[in-house]
């Protein structure tokens, strides 16, 4: 499967990058092809070093869109309008959004768009025939870095259309200990979205590092 | 430590009783008195049955308040305000709130009062003087009735009265295996909140039962 990766230098989309290359053929975008060269470079000389083979190339947000079957969106909820307001073809791609809109006074909080989530904001930007899907929400960043790192966590998964989140459930399925759950239509996924900056407050009140979920 | 469960015989409070009556005095509250005493005198006969010792009496809702140093609110969502509005003496008191306010249509959904959910909405309703705190949102009514069942879930818990917080994450930690974490301030009960509906869909859309969360 080709799975190209929109902001794939970021660190998210890096470690993305690294944990799907031996599976799958990763195409990692970036605005700066030269640094979406350089990433694919590290990533490729890495698993080579673990002797993995892997598969990956660096390109052009665009590009990143055109070649993926599944194209995820690994930017920052703040960059979700301006960067797709620069792309074009996502007729009939799975789109994952792991975006969440979190704002920070005292505590961090949860501070969805007027659509009710950053998903459903992706959904209304892209044509209709994008088939948007949550996946990855609640996974800190700093998680993604390490292959050799274990996650060992649950994700759950929202969408509209059923073929394209079993097929993004199945993905997930394929990296490290990721365990996919079917948590409804997209709607609902205001409600993943939110558990990221619940997460955050109690590595923050609790002493505690890259909190992350398992459902049980 | 003394604790009244106003409502102590739905389904949800009997399950606490049984569990906090071997380390705490129960006091189990009930708009009916006859029907609290008649669980409170099956609590102890279970509890007599696996040779344990327990403190646990039936009681009018009101007494549970007045007796109890914590409250525990084991009331359903739609008779929140009703019920509170009967009540008084809940000055200095800590006020454990565990109720959700979800709703159901194709799945179950998150449906918060104005005030942003059913926590700050019973901080509105009771006095100033009164401590909320958020804890076992997220644990299944089912997973509460039998006592040799375990509960091996991590309990998210928020309040805006540190004292009264540290008092309800020491009381969760006694019962069974839950943990108890602190989630920051009152204003953060919605996203715990609506953790639930999340649960229910998970059961639901993966032939699940009864699934919990665990931070991790």
């Amino acid at each position: 499967m080709k799975i190209g990766i929109v902001g794939g230098t970021g660190g998210i989309g890096e470690g993305m990058a690294l944990r799907l290359a031996p599976y799958h053929e990763v195409i990692i975008g970036s605005r700066d092809v030269e640094k979406a060269c350089s990433v694919s470079e590290c990533t490729m000389a890495f698993l080579d070093e673990q002797d993995k083979v892997g598969r990956c190339i660096g390109m052009c947000n665009q590009d990143a869109v055109d070649e993926g079957d599944i194209v995820i969106l690994a930017i920052p909820y703040r960059f979700v309008e301006s960067t797709l307001h620069e792309l074009t073809g996502f007729e009939d791609k799975i789109v994952i959004s792991p975006v969440n809109p979190i704002e920070k006074s005292d505590a961090f909080y949860y501070a969805p768009p007027a659509e009710g989530s950053a998903a459903q904001l992706i959904a209304r930007l892209l044509p209709p025939r994008a088939k948007v899907v949550t996946a990855f929400n609640n996974i800190a960043a700093n998680r993604w870095k390490d292959p050799a790192d274990e996650l060992d966590y649950s994700v759950a998964v929202c969408g509209d259309d059923d073929d394209a989140k079993a097929e993004v459930m199945q993905l997930i399925n394929t990296i490290s200990k990721l365990c996919a759950f079917d948590a409804g239509p997209l709607r609902m996924a205001s409600i993943v979205e939110s558990i990221t900056p619940l997460l955050l407050n109690l590595a923050r009140f609790n002493q505690m590092k890259d909190v992350g979920i398992r459902f049980v």
